[in-house]
C-alpha cells in the first residue's frame, strides 16, 4: 500500500527534507508511520532553493490536514526552524549528519531556536524517533494509536529482553 | 491564581525539573502556560536521587490526565530521557546550561536518545519553548487553543516589527 | 547626519538583525559604512518571527537599490540564509555571540549553507568587517571608494606601527 | 570454561550494556575479567527500553553478591548512571563510540553526574580499562588478587619494553 | 574552452590553494566561473612555503585585473587571511576538510579574522559557493551576469521541485 | 577533629592534587569523607614540579595503608594517570574547571587513559562525587560503610523531595 | 634595567604579538627571560594589518641576531605560523584566550601548521612557558643558562612542595 | 645505513612513543632527520606501562648527549608532559590522531602543560614538523645545519610552485 498520494486518505503528517541525499534517513520516518497507520506525505522542500514553495507549504499545512511536520536537514539546516515560523503545527526537526561537522551544525541549528518558535529536535539521523514522537503527539487525542504505541513500547522490550541470550550464546561460542 | 495546586482543575502538562537550581530557568515555562490557559503542575524530580518518585510520576502521568511532561535537567541530563523510557506521552527536554561544558554536556544527553524514546528536545535554557511546544501540541486537537497561538503569533510579530523603530531612534541619539 | 532614512539617499546596504538584542554589535557596521560615506539603512527583520516581512525585505532589495546586504543573527542563526535565498545580492553573515554555545551555532548556522545559495561569513561578533567586506565589494567598480580603502588600510597600519612604543613604554613604567 | 552462568559460582562483576550492537566493545570486559578468574555476568539491559527491568537488576544487584557493576552505553547514554542511582556498589561506566558525535555525548551523558551519584568513568569504548578497574577495586581486600594485579603490571610492562626492539628492526628493514 | 590562460581573456576571479592536495575541493569554483562565463585563473600558492610569491600575487592581484580572490586552504589555514591583508579586493575563503579536526581547524582559521581585515568564508570544502558568491560580487555592476544569476536560481528550483516525485518513486518501489 | 594528621588513624584515602589553587575544589572530597569517617590526607603532588615526589608517593601509597587515591588537576592534567601508573590501587580522577577549554582539556586527559591503567573519572569540578566513589568501593567490604551509604542515599533523597515544596511556594509568591 | 632596547645588548629572543591588547598576556614571557638574563625585544607586529612589516622583521631576524621568536595571536592566530614560513628560526606560538570559541581558533590555526614548517605551540595564554621553552632551547648549547635552568626547576618543585602544609592549615582553619 | 644504533654516532635527538602502533607517524621524525644528517634514537616508553623507565631515560637523556627530545602519545597523551618534566632540554610533543575525539584529546593533553614546564607542541600526526623543529633548534648553534635547513625552504617552495604548471595541466585534461 502506498500511503503517500492514496486517493482518499487525508495525510496526518508531512515530512519534508531539504535535498533527496536526505531520503534514505528520512524514509525511515515514513516507515514508522506506515507501521502505526498514520497517512503521511512525502516532499523534497529546500529552505534555500525554494523559499517561496516551503512558504506555501507550510502555511497550508494545517487547513490541508497535516496536524505534525517532521523536517530533516543538514549543515545549516534552517529547514526545520523556517517551516515552524510559518505555522502553528508542531514541527520535528532531524538534523543530518555529514562527516565535515559530525552533524554538529545541523544539530545546533535546529535545536537553537529564538525564543517564541520552537523545534522539536531529535537526535542527528534519528527519523525514526521523529516519527514516533509525531506518533505519541497524535496518540493524546487518539485512544487507539494511543494502545498501538503501548503494544510498540512491549514489543521493544520484548525484542531488548531476548538480546542477553544472544550475547551470552555469542560469549560461549567464543570460549 | 494558582494553577499548581488548584482544586478541581486537572493539571494537562506536567513540569519536573532534577534540582531546584533549575527552577529560575524552568519557571518561564510555567508563565508561557499560564498566558495560554493551560493548567500545569510543577515538580523537582530527580532521575538520580529520586528515581523511584520519578517511575511512580511517570507511570502514571497519563492516568492522572497529563498530556505532555516538560522535563528540565543540565549535566549528565537524564531526567527526559528516562521520563520517556517510563510513558507514551510526548516528553518535551529542556537542557540546562552549566558554565562548565557550556551546557553541551546537557544537549547531548538529552537529544541523543536511542532509536524508540524520542525526547522532543528544545534550545539550551529555552524552557519558554518547551511550554510553547506544549500548548501547539494541544492546539491541534483544541480549536480555541489553536486560535490563542495564531493570536500569540501575530503579537509576537507586532512586537519585533516595533524593534526596527526603537534602534533606529538610539542611532539617532548616538549621533 | 543621519544616513538611515534621509530623504534623497538611496541605501547601498542594508543592515538587518534578528533581535534588537543584536543591536549593541550591529551598530558598529552602521559606524563604518558611514565612515566610507556609504548610505545604508538598519532594520530589525526576524526570519523566525516575521518571516514574511523578510521576504518582502530580501526579494525587493535589489529593486530598491541595495547592493549588498548585512545580516548578523545568534543562536540557529537562519537570517543571513534564508535572506541569501531569497534575493542575488551578495549577503554577509555576522554570526552574534551568546554564552550558551560560544557563538558556534550561529557560526555554524550561518556558514554551513548548502551549494548554491552562499552567504559570505565573517567572526563572530565581527560586524565592522562585515561592513569593510560591503565596502570592498562596492569598492571593485567605484574608484573612489576604493581609494578610500587604501587609505585606510594605511591609517590601520600606521595605528598598528605605534603600538610597538607604547607597550615598550608599559614595560618601562613597570620596571 | 564458561563463566556468565556456570551453576555454584557467584558472580562479582555485572556487566550490562543499552544494547547488544555494544557487544563486540563489551566483551573486552568479560576476557579480562576471566583472566584474573572474577566471575562475572552479561546481561543486555536498556535504561530506556527495559527501564523496569534495569530497577530490578540494579536494586538486587547487592543482595545476588555483586560487588560491581559495569555498565556500557551510547548516545545518551544513561545506563551508567541509572545503574548508579539504583545501588551503593560502585559503577564504572563504558562511554560507546559513535561516528556522529565521535563519542562526545556518551561520554558527556555519563561523567557528568550530579553531586550525589558519582559514576567512574573510563575511556571511550575502553572496557578492558573498565574491568581492570573493577579488579583494583576488588582487589583492596583481596591479597591474591592484588598479587595478580602485580603481576599483569610487570607482564605490561614487559610488553611494551620489547617494543623498541621490534620498531628498530622495522626501522633497519625499511631503510 | 580553457579559461585560465586563455590569451587574451583578462581573468576576474583568482583562484589559489595552499597546496595541489586541494585541488580536487577547488576545481569547482573554476567549474561554476566557466559555466556563468567568468574568466579565472588557477594556482598553487603557500603562505608558508612560498610567502614571497604570495605577497607578490596578491600586492599586484588588483593591477592585473583581478576583482575577487578565491582562496582555499585546510589545516592552519593562512592563505585566505594572508592574501586578504595584502590587497583590498575581496577575499573569500574556503576551509578545506581535513579528517583530523574535521575542518573545524581550517574554519576558525579562516573566518576569525581580526577587525579590519575580513576574509568572506563559506562553507568547509564549499568551493561551489565561494564561485558563486564571486559571480554574485560581479554582478552588482554587470546586468547580463545579474541575469545569468536569475536564471541559475530558477534552475537550481527547479531541480529541486523535481526531487519530490523521484523520491516518491522509490518509495513506492521500495513497497 | 583532624582527620589529616591525626596521630593513631591511618589514612585510607590519599587526596590529592597538582596545585594549590585546586584546593577550594578538592577540599569539598576531604568534607564528604570527614562526615564518613573516613580517615584521609590531602597533598600537592604536581606531575610536572615534583615528579620524583609523585613517584615516591604512589608507589608507597599500598604499602602505607592507602586504599584509595583521589587525584584532582586541570589542563594538561596527567596527575591522575601518572598516579594510576605507580600503583595498583583504585585512582579516582577529579578534572578541574579552567575558563580557557572549559575543563574540556582536563576532562580529556584524565578519562582518555590507554589500555591497562584505568582512572576513574568523575565530573568536572565533582570532589564530591570522586569521594563518595572512594567510599562505595571501601563499602563493598565494610557492612557499616554500606549502611552510611544507605542512609545518605535516604537523606539526598528526602532533601530532593521537599524541594518541591519550596518551589511550588516559590510560584506563589511570584503570583 | 631595561632589557628591550639597550644600547650594546643584543637580543636573543624577538616577543612579537598581533596586537596591543595581547600585552598583558605576553610581557609575562619578557619577566621569564629577564629572570634568566636573556636578552630579548617586544614589538608590536600584525599579519594582517603591517604584513610588509612582519616580514622585514622575520625575514631579517637571523642576521639581526635572534635565536628565537615568541609569537602571540588570538582569534585566526596568523602571525606565528607566517613568521615561521619568513625565517629558519624556532618560533614559539602563544595562543591567546577570548571568550568567543575559548581560545581554541587560535590554538587551532597556530598548531595545525602544514609539513615543513613547524610553530612550538604551548598552551593557551601562556607566554611563561613559551619564554621557559625559549630559554631552554638556547640553553642547549649554553652551559650558564642550563645551570639557572637546573636552579629554577629546583625552586619550583621547593615551592610545590610547601604547599601540602599551606593547605592543611587552611583546613584545619576551617574545622 | 642505521643511525639509530650507530656505533660510534652519539644520538642528537630522541624519538620516543606510548606505543608502536604510533610507530607508522613516528617514523617520519626519523626520516627527516636521517635527511638532515642528524643522528637520532628511536624507543618505545610508556608513561603509563613503564613510567619507572621513562623517569630513567628522561633524566639520564641530557647526560648521554641528547639535546632535544621528540614524544608522540594519542589520547590522555600523558608522554611528552611528563618527560618535560624530567629534562630541562626541550621536548616536542606530537598528538597521535585517533578517530574517537578526532586526536583534540591528545592535543589538549601535550599543549595545555602548566606554567613551568613547556611542550613545544605541534599539529596532530606531524612528526616530520617536530623533527624540524629540533633541527631549527640545533641549527641555531650549528651553522651548517642552518644552512641545510635554508637549502631545504628552497627545495620545498620550489616544489610547491611546480604545482600550479601541474594542476593548469589537469584542468585541461578534464576539459
Amino acid at each position: 500500500m502506498n500511503i503517500q498520494d492514496n486517493a482518499g486518505t487525508i495525510p496526518q503528517v508531512g515530512i519534508i527534507m531539504g535535498s533527496d541525499s536526505d531520503f534514505d534517513i528520512m524514509k525511515e520516518a515514513v516507515k514508522v508511520l506506515e507501521e502505526f497507520g498514520v497517512p503521511s506525505e512525502i516532499s523534497v522542500i529546500s529552505a534555500h532553493r525554494t523559499p517561496r514553495d516551503l512558504e506555501a507549504y507550510a502555511s497550508g499545512a494545517r487547513a490541508r490536514g497535516l496536524k505534525v511536520i517532521i523536517a530533516g536537514a543538514g549543515g545549516a539546516a534552517h529547514l526545520p526552524g523556517v517551516t515552524a515560523a510559518l505555522t502553528e503545527l508542531p514541527v520535528v526537526g532531524v538534523p543530518i549528519f555529514n562527516q565535515k561537522l559530525s552533524g554538529q551544525d545541523a544539530l545546533y541549528a535546529i535545536v537553537q531556536m529564538p525564543a517564541g518558535i520552537p523545534v522539536a529536535t531529535v537526535g542527528i539521523d534519528n527519523a525514526r524517533n521523529a516519527a514516533l514522537l509525531a506518533v505519541q503527539i497524535l496518540a493524546i487525542s487518539d485512544t487507539e494509536l494511543m494502545q498501538a504505541l503501548t503494544a510498540f513500547r512491549l514489543k521493544l522490550a520484548d525484542a531488548s529482553r531476548q538480546k542477553t541470550g544472544k550475547i551470552r550464546q555469542r560469549l560461549h561460542e567464543n570460549n
